[in-house]
């Protein structure tokens, strides 16, 4: 096996412990019958549009971000998903979010799909927001207001579990 | 004008009068940041999502149909919606879901969206499903345990407001 | 059977004797996997998605409208379709446009969509477009470039199949 | 930085080069109105719903896949995407396959995002397909046709630029 191959199936191990308690945020989100397809799960590019919605939902209820007025906006530049076990429509998801990595123009959100009851996730992944000038697009720094707000998202669980400063 | 728009605007004023209660079902749904499309309001399309969600939901929960298992599954031949005010991520919206008519093997239902603490619909559309054997896809009747369920969501008030009769 | 529900019918059955030539301006689109719902075939509001796509086209590459700048935009005000034969992924769909009726504020559009090869409809639906300005979001009358757009895909040919005077 | 954000940075910064030539199989896809999200660009979850296109195409039409016939049928556990530069409705854009990674019950696939008439990749993902019984769900090996079809997608060129042998 490649050694990208065996990098892939380790993280996905690692991201599959996961639990409730290490996410300061959370959101339900109802299914939709449009979810699923055709093998009768949600199809794979569906837990994207959820990790959208409980970021965004967190910058503009919590960090006062308006996507029509801010003046920097987050743009994705890479995501990523592991997906554990199956849900289908019309499952309730409990979406956990938190911030592994928080720089002066880019965060990292890790978000995970908890179905409604259970402890153990079927999905984590994430994506990296790098913010830009809204009219421009170049690389801005993240204002004051929203940084304040991700702080909030560091978790103080790290990746190997050890507690980890908080900024 | 031409008669068909002005029944279009008539039809649209009626249905923009639906109060909640004339809704025997409701539930209710997060909107996602996918929903708004560039004009930063829901796009029309998505209502129609929402519309398929609620529906099978209750054919779901409330008449035992399941999509792998279900001799007889319910096809779309027509939808429609009227679309009476903007909504956009991240409102909540409650739908409220009705039966207008409920034939031998078809049915038609009416749903209203209403934004959390609403009492006027901001959209309110519908479609008919005609049911079908789930392999040869050839109409059939609606099987017992789904008329059953389909009959508690027949309104009890008319299209004119009045009192019309149960089946 | 109720009024409303024979007029359904009718208007189904007017709708589905569409043919190719009675359509201006084509586009081509390729479905994806996700279209398809659990019941593989193309989910009702998947159609939606489609009339969007080749009214903004039109709307973009036609009638030099842009989103982010022009000074008045087209929101939906109502929609809808009637569903004729099931269509499925990986199918690749022709839609045909034209428009019904032109207003000074408001347009509404007719969409077929046919299997490549296919001169019998699929589906056959629309909406209107009531214009407003981008800001304000009141009501506005067409741009003068746009209307021009718009006016060549008034169909020369009628509901009843006889020909129609142009604009 | 972290380390997993360096390497993050790496990977995004080779997949950026990769070229047209790299991939053995194209389609194209028409972007849709619904794409663009209220930043007006090409939203990062619409890439998977593409990749999954191009995906399952290849599938059903070099590979005698049927989801609804097959034995076996192959679900999506990792999936990956970076963004390089932004793309916008009513682009049309080309989409490249080639396979990376192919085991006797999992492959894996890349996929290059190009706008129409560029060599530069717009976005550059993939995801990992484990193959399992559709009516059990459990790990299966792939079947000998779609086996045949998946060869002809790995890549000649390897991660680094060099000649790899073929299977």
């Amino acid at each position: 096996m490649q050694p990208k191959e065996t990098r892939r199936i380790d993280q996905g191990n690692k991201l599959k412990s996961r639990r409730r308690s290490v996410y300061p945020y959370f959101l339900s989100y109802r299914t939709r019958w449009i979810d699923n397809d055709q093998y009768a799960h949600l199809n794979n590019s569906i837990y994207y549009h959820l990790f959208d919605s409980v970021v965004n939902s967190y910058l503009i209820t919590q960090c006062n971000l308006s996507a029509r007025v801010s003046k920097t906006i987050g743009l994705v530049v890479s995501s990523h998903c592991h997906y554990f076990a199956p849900l289908s429509f019309p499952d309730v998801l409990d979406l956990g979010l938190r911030v592994t990595h928080l720089g002066k123009s880019s965060v990292t959100y890790e978000i995970a799909v908890f179905k409604e009851g259970s402890n153990e996730p079927s999905a984590v992944g994430g994506y990296t927001h790098v913010f830009v000038d809204n009219s421009s697009r170049r690389t801005a720094e993240i204002e004051a207001q929203t940084l304040a707000g991700l702080k909030k998202l560091l978790s103080t669980v790290g990746d190997d579990g050890n507690r980890v400063a908080k900024l």
